[in-house]
């Protein structure tokens, strides 16, 4: 039997993760001696992330006495900052909300006035939860553009104006604690992929205005290079007839040109049907409208286009659907499945499954807790927090 | 500064990988104890993994003693299985090629007779190294066709007849040690990637008579859900005048039956060109004749569009082109730059290294041994062996 790792940080994610729940698991588990688990076990024990909780069966001698991750050992703030609106919570260390609370904010005002909002928000939710700043361990943020991972920073993020190169972390100074930042759609992919201990190969496709993919690698964001991964909305797409569609990015017949939102309320009103928004032409055709069903069904088809590649290139495991389009349901969905399942290799097809998220208004939450929980209780951080 | 794991196996990986070349090396980079460390690299050395070269430069005190990584502590054997011939090499665990063989084979022939050739050319090449059986301590082996790593079985590989569901691993039964299988893309990638220690994410791009592609994921392979990831010769391409091409999978205008080594031959033929092979085609092109240039130029153009779309999904740092069609260099590269440089976002193609492989006839081998030496020298691997 393969052993693992058997680092404090690695036991405690042993037991979070439900793979061990007592001294005597994870010797099994890590293959390490019973001394070196009972001391690690009274490391974090002493740090109160462990905690022992009763007696579990036993199959003879002394019962195991059963280990737990104490989640409530501190809380995060989990921020969902979008171009309208910023939803603020908090969160224990198992990603249960406490807490939670949403105001409208206009992203184009700026770094300034919406961070400044952030930070009040974030006040009121830690106090209506009964804590306080030093209980935060980790702040997780997802912002509707790219992010230089690394510092937090916006990387010319085209609907966020002002905050190019901001330093989003400095925002959080009241908290003694790491401050993770990443774009929108990889934080929804985390919260949808939830806490379980998955090790599934995921894309998470947002269909807004515009078209992004999270990239869910053996249930890690995958980013890339430049931490680009998973941006299908300026993918060329060829068009029946040769026709050309001008993209806001200056190229032609980008994905999202053709079948984002904004595509989507276009030809709804070249087609003179009774709207003036995209969510408009969602609720027709939730409400059965044939031409508004046809519009969205077309969408799904050209999606579904990308999609097929996708499936040939990256093998998933699943393809979640989510964004205000998704809301769109059943003919979006019709019109990807229709296109997918025809245009990729019946290996990498046959047991994929494509769906639209359960519950899209938390993934960005829920997703933003998760990121700042992982990075917390992230192997090397535990190793540091106990050698202090 | 963050700390990486202690365990015997990753030990051995960070001297092996450059990172370290003392024991208080080893306590600076893992964070572990000046004794824990000294037990296991005095563990490793019994086992004759590490061995002690000499003296080091010091900045005072005792100068400390080198650790070497013994890289001829056994060897492994490498197969690169091919449709009408196989080499087969033996190398120590560095992957240095210490003797190889070639021979005509028919990979039509099935299992039976192939693999009994693999045998005697796998003996043949132990006894030119001055080596027995008994010093293999894993074998690699790379096929023309899609393979279930967990059991190193062929699953239904179109070019290798009565190869379906085989357990190729029997066949080096005369060897105490485990057999890695693979597909050969994923292999010559692996060849690609070498013995360096590099986390980056790269696309190999083999352009034979198919086309494959074996997909890296911060330095190690990546295979998706079924084990089918990078199977891009049957992504759909649209073409220009809605003509329709007919591809031997069955369906139409699949990447390979548009830009693969058939269609190039088809094509030449369509304009007269006096060739009967695939190779006279690219040898035209490398001698300059002007049609076959522009053949092979919109085969590169046609692989473009979709690397173009696997840019913006996947934003790797590097894409390497390999295979028969690969060799024709300048006029295949030219084509695929011109369309990715100009259908790719320009933050996934700013820094984008796109290159033709400096040694195809190698990497296949290469690959195979370093699939066996990972396999072999894996932290768990060492950590069962040691155990032992």
């Amino acid at each position: 039997m393969a052993h693992t790792s058997a680092s404090p940080g690695a036991l405690l994610r042993h037991v979070r993760k439900g793979r061990a729940r007592s001294r005597a698991e994870l010797v099994a588990l890590t293959g390490a001696s019973r001394n070196t688990i009972s001391a690690r076990v009274d490391q974090l024990i002493g740090a109160n992330l462990l905690e022992e909780g009763g007696r579990g069966w036993s199959t003879g001698g002394r019962p195991p006495t059963i280990l737990r991750f104490n989640s409530r050992a501190g809380c995060v703030l989990a921020v969902d900052l979008g171009v309208t609106s910023v939803d603020v919570a908090v969160t224990d260390l198992s990603a249960q909300v406490l807490a939670t609370v949403g105001h409208p904010i206009d992203i184009a005002d700026g770094p300034g006035p919406v961070l400044a909002e952030v930070d009040r928000l974030a006040q009121k939710v830690l106090a209506d939860a009964g804590l306080t700043p030093a209980d935060v361990r980790a702040v997780g943020v997802g912002v509707p553009g790219p992010v230089e991972f690394s510092t937090g920073r916006p990387s010319h993020p085209p609907i966020m104006p002002g905050w190019h190169d901001h330093p989003i972390p400095g925002a959080f100074g009241r908290y003694d604690c790491p401050v993770y930042v990443d774009n929108d759609v990889n934080v929804m992919a985390l919260g949808e992929m939830g806490v379980t201990d998955s090790t599934d190969d995921v894309l998470v496709v947002k269909v807004g205005t515009g078209i992004g993919c999270g990239v869910i690698v053996e249930g890690r964001v995958y980013r890339g290079a430049q931490g680009s991964a998973g941006d299908i909305g300026h993918i060329y797409v060829a068009q029946p007839d040769d026709r050309t569609v001008l993209c806001r990015c200056g190229n032609e017949n980008c994905l999202e040109a053709i079948a984002g939102g904004g595509a989507l309320l276009r030809d709804a009103l070249a087609a003179g049907l009774p709207v003036t928004s995209t969510r408009q032409v969602i609720e027709l055709a939730n409400h059965g409208d044939g031409p508004a069903v046809e519009l969205v069904r077309n969408s799904g088809r050209t999606i579904g286009t990308v999609l097929a590649a996708l499936v040939n290139f990256f093998n998933p495991h699943r393809i979640v659907m989510t964004g205000g389009v998704a809301q769109a349901g059943l003919p979006l969905l019709a019109g990807i499945r229709e296109t997918v399942y025809r245009r990729s290799m019946p290996l990498a097809a046959r047991s994929l499954e494509i769906s639209v998220s359960d519950a899209p208004e938390m993934s960005g939450r829920v997703g933003a807790a998760l990121m700042a929980i992982e990075g917390y209780l992230d192997e090397d951080a535990i190793h540091q927090a106990l050698a202090r």
